[in-house]
């Protein structure tokens, strides 16, 4: 039945019974109410060895890191602050004092840069891999906070950003590895000097750092705020476009049209999708962990918008009854799929 | 350098940069002030398969229940209430959507009885073993928060129910568990009938509750507001009653006489602790995972507090210079030791 399905069983039955629970499950954060000037937002995420991480090609600073970012990523996209984050590990014996500090490292580093406390955790050990479990903690006032369900008819959509670039860096990260892997087998019992392994990044520096260092757009919300731009709805990207496009669009009961031509990409990612014969389209629909930010705003906000730097609009939101559209340069139409992909969930 | 060692290296460069941070790393809560008429209260647990619980003994529901409780209970140990909670699950494909829904019935289970919202979470693939993390948050007003760190001079030192059942409910299930493999290895080969296992557990339902099924004393802390007692200092019994006295008496820079004789103990663990050959006394110093209130409270409160349904004074607070004292009944005495021992890490 897939994740979803499982995520839909179960979360059916859930009812909120404390009224300091204004909104549970179904949005990137959670909004609690505890009576004061803002209210509190809580995310969580747990990242399993082997399931969204390896660490054949993952170094643990970036991977210490990136845990952080997917949070904040989920605080901001509902026009919040993250304030605080508890870190849980748990490490198997493989793993030194040096690595543990290491991943700590890359998970203080990520802090630091968006002024966020680490104020709890858990370590324990593990039998087989690696899994780190982390929950931030946020605050917006009520006015500010944006939630998927907001999108009227006629609203802008925007995206930060460029789309695709992450997936086209795991991609290449997973390339090189089954090259070591072939170069490792080809050697093997051969009474030879073990030849060092050179992955081919060279120009692709870009798409490495896009997959292995991700940034949390705390600027994108922060310059809609100063633009005095309130998006009427807000999600990050963690799963491919095209899926969050049509969360966005179920929850507030409307459809989209996106056009191809404005999608956002990066010269790299499409030479790369160029390398592996790939669509870039297809990669920025459905490519995961971009991490950018997808909003809409009122039409009337169309100058001001497109006067923020790193942000696009790609299309327009319309009645239901319109469906999820991706417009072609020849006019063509297709209707969005949510086949998202993202190693992260 | 073990688990405790790793921890203190890792949070002593711990720094809190946001007002809102009231407290970190160090309580059975972080305490965090979004400037309300209440504190937010977090914590967090992740448990992993083979570490934490054995799925060949632990029934999927009982682990959910238990999840849930081991939170909850870290909450009541600040004096706090549980108003949330997010639940991440790793799950690996020997797990079916029944064997799923079966773990959440025990989490709903736990959240019902403590009014408790689930209110976002995470369900993702495992390659290996299950994992389970729970963060709750909750709140307290700020006079009404008890931490590790109040106990004074004279106080009286006080524990609920009573201690190293659950202990001894890991033993026996233990026991059973090698019983039942010498029964599989012996039969193994041979072209007879399978037996059918049965286990020896009966008049030892209450050992197998306590290890199995554990409940968060919200009751105690009810019945102490009820009172009028507010402790100088709590925490909640996850480790063995000694290794949270020394964390009381660390962090609050006293010493401890307890006495042996008033260690509150259950018929069941006396009888299984001598069926194993154990001393009851050092299951119930050191068994973990009892989950019950440690509490200390002013002198002045002796009789209230004696009043008390569940609780039972032990022992009382001293200078720092008198260590950490068990006094036996003949009057000699011995120095604790935080050989805490808890699965649950």
């Amino acid at each position: 039945m897939g994740e979803f399905g499982l995520i839909d069983r179960i979360s059916e039955n859930i009812q909120l019974e404390q009224t300091s629970s204004e909104k549970g499950i179904g949005d990137d954060c959670a909004v609690l109410n505890y009576g004061g000037p803002t209210r509190t937002l809580v995310t969580t995420d747990l990242l399993m060895e082997g399931v969204h991480f390896d660490l054949q090609y993952v170094p643990l600073k970036h991977l210490g890191y990136k845990s952080v970012m997917v949070n904040l990523s989920d605080i901001y996209a509902m026009n919040g602050t993250p304030r605080q984050i508890t870190v849980s590990l748990a490490v198997s014996k493989r793993f030194t004092v040096e690595d543990i500090e290491e991943l700590y490292a890359g998970i203080r580093l990520a802090c630091e840069q968006h002024h966020v406390d680490i104020v709890g955790g858990d370590t324990t050990s593990s039998l087989t891999g690696l899994a780190i479990s982390i929950t931030a903690i946020g605050e917006a006032r009520p006015e500010d906070i944006v939630y998927r369900s907001g999108a009227k008819e006629t609203d802008l959509i925007c995206v930060s950003g460029n789309l695709g670039a992450a997936y086209m860096g795991l991609q290449l990260l997973e390339r090189e590895k089954a090259v070591f892997e072939q170069q490792r087998r080809d050697s093997a019992g051969k009474n030879t000097q073990a030849i060092p392994f050179e992955p081919d990044f060279s120009g692709r520096e870009y798409l490495l750092e896009r997959q292995l260092k991700p940034e949390a757009r705390r600027d994108i919300v922060e310059a809609l705020a100063s633009a005095g731009i309130r998006p009427t709805s807000m999600m990050d990207i963690s799963d491919g476009l095209s899926s969050e496009l049509m969360h966005i669009c179920k929850q507030s009961g409307v459809g989209c049209r996106v056009y191809e031509e404005r999608l956002p990409l990066d010269y790299q990612t499409a030479v790369m999708a160029e390398e592996f014969n790939l669509s870039v389209i297809t990669c920025a629909m459905n490519g995961g962990e971009d991490y950018e930010l997808l909003f809409t705003v009122p039409l009337t906000d169309h100058d001001r918008v497109s006067q923020i730097p790193d942000v696009k609009v790609i299309g327009y939101i319309t009645k239901p009854e319109l469906g999820h559209a991706l417009i072609c340069p020849d006019g063509s139409e297709f209707e969005l799929k949510a086949q998202g992909w993202n190693p992260l969930q």
